[in-house]
C-alpha cells in the first residue's frame, strides 16, 4: 500500500502497527522525516517531483510517498483487552473514507481504546482512509469483523454497554456513559441497522434544533465521543 | 448556480432565502420533490440521465439538477438582530468545501443564529458546500465579511462573548458559553490566526488524549457547537 503526505508519512514512520518498507523523496528535501526514515532503517530514494506525481493516487504527496505493509487489523478481543473500561466504537456502514479517516481521528482523539467495523457495507482501510486519518489511523486499532451484530452481542458479554447514536433515542447527555461503554455509529444514508438498534442497550441522540437536522457522520461521532469524554472526566 | 442531488435540490426548493430558476430531472421520475417544483412555479424538464450526466460538475446528480440564483449573503446585522443571546460561528480561513458544508450543516442541527466567513482565505457557498450542507444552506444565514477581524470587534461591541476555538485554551467545558457567545472557527491547516486569537475574549480547546490530536475541522466545530447546546441545555 502507499501512503502519501507529509503528516501520513511522519506518522506511518513513528507508528508501531505499520511497517514502512521505502520512502519516495522529491528531490532537494532534507528534513525530520528523512532522518527519522533513515533512522529507522527504511530505504530512501530522491526522485523528480513529475516520477511522484506519477505514482501519487491521491495527487497530494506533498514531496513524499512511502511503500507501506497494509493495515493491519487487530481481533475484538485485543481491544476488550486494552482497558479495564473500555471506550469503543463500532461502524455500522459508513461508506466514505473521508468519514471513516475522520472518524479514526476523532477517536484517536478522544482516546477510543478501538474501532470495530464490519466487512460488508463498510469502507476498509484504504488510502484515502490513511489519509484522511491524518495519521491517526497508525495509533488507533481497528478490527474488523464478518458480523457487527455478533460483535455488539460479544461486547454485551464482557459487561460493555452498547448504544445506537441514531434519531429518535434518549438525549446523550442525559445517558450515563462513564462505564465500559460502545457507540454504534450507522452510515451517512441510512443509519444504525434496525438489528443493531434492537441488540444495543439504548439509543442515544443528539439535541436537533433545526429543519434540516442532517449531521455529517464523522461530526456525529465526534460530538457523541467527546460526551463521552466529558462525562469521564 | 447550479444545486444537483435530491436532499440538495429538495432542501432548495423549500427554502425562503434560494430561488430554483429550472429543474432538469431525469425521465420516468415522479415524486414529490417534481410535485413542489411545480407546485412553487418552478419549469420543470424531463431529460435522459446521459444529458444530467453531462451538465453534473459533481457527479452526483442522482437524477436531478436545478438552476438557482446565487447565494445570497446577509450582513452581520442581520445575524445579530436574531436573538437577543445570540449564537454566531465565525469561520477564520475554512479552505475545502467539504468542510464548510459540514459545518453549516452542523450549525443548522445546533441552532446557530448565524455564520460570518472572511472573503480571504475561506471557502465561498460554491456547488460542492451547498451539496456538503446537504441543503442546510438553505436556513441559515451566512454573512461574508471584508475582514473577519472587524466583524469580531463588531461583535464584542454588540455585548457577543467571542472565543476562539483552537489550542492551548482553557477547557471548553469549563467555560460559561450559556450568554451571546461567537465561536471563532480556525483553517485546517493553521488554526485561528494570531490576532483573532489576541482579538477574542477567551481561547477555549477541545481535550486531547491521543497522540496525533488533530480533528477534522469540521468534528471540532461540532463538537464546540453541542457543547454550547448542552450548556444551553
Amino acid at each position: 500500500m502507499k501512503i502519501e503526505g507529509r503528516n501520513s508519512v511522519f506518522e506511518a514512520l513513528k507508528s508501531d502497527s505499520i511497517t514502512v518498507n521505502s520512502l519516495m523523496c522529491e528531490k532537494g528535501k532534507s528534513d525530520s522525516i528523512i532522518s527519522l526514515a533513515r533512522k529507522s532503517g527504511v530505504k530512501v530514494t530522491f526522485v523528480d517531483k513529475k516520477v511522484l506525481d506519477k505514482e501519487s493516487t491521491e495527487g497530494r504527496h506533498q514531496g513524499y510517498i512511502a511503500d507501506v505493509v497494509e493495515f493491519e487489523y487487530c481481533e475484538v478481543e485485543d481491544i476488550l483487552n486494552v482497558s479495564r473500561q473500555p471506550f469503543i466504537v463500532i461502524l455500522d456502514g459508513i461508506n466514505d473514507p473521508h468519514n471513516f479517516g475522520s472518524i479514526i481521528r476523532a477517536c484517536e482523539c478522544a482516546g477510543v481504546d478501538g474501532i470495530i467495523i464490519g466487512k460488508n457495507r463498510q469502507v476498509a482501510v484504504t488510502d484515502t482512509v490513511v489519509r484522511c486519518s491524518a495519521g491517526a489511523v497508525s495509533h488507533v486499532k481497528i478490527a474488523r469483523v464478518t458480523n457487527v451484530n455478533n460483535a455488539i452481542k460479544q461486547l454485551k458479554d464482557n459487561n460493555v454497554w452498547v448504544y445506537a447514536l441514531d434519531m429518535d433515542g434518549e438525549e446523550i447527555t442525559a445517558v450515563n456513559l462513564k462505564g465500559a461503554v460502545a457507540i454504534v455509529v450507522g452510515g451517512e444514508g441510512n443509519g444504525v441497522s434496525q438489528y443493531a438498534r434492537t441488540l444495543s442497550d439504548g439509543i442515544i441522540s443528539l439535541k436537533l434544533k433545526g429543519k434540516v437536522n442532517s449531521l455529517n457522520a464523522s461530526v456525529a461521532c465526534g460530538i457523541a465521543l467527546y460526551e463521552v469524554v466529558r462525562q469521564r472526566g
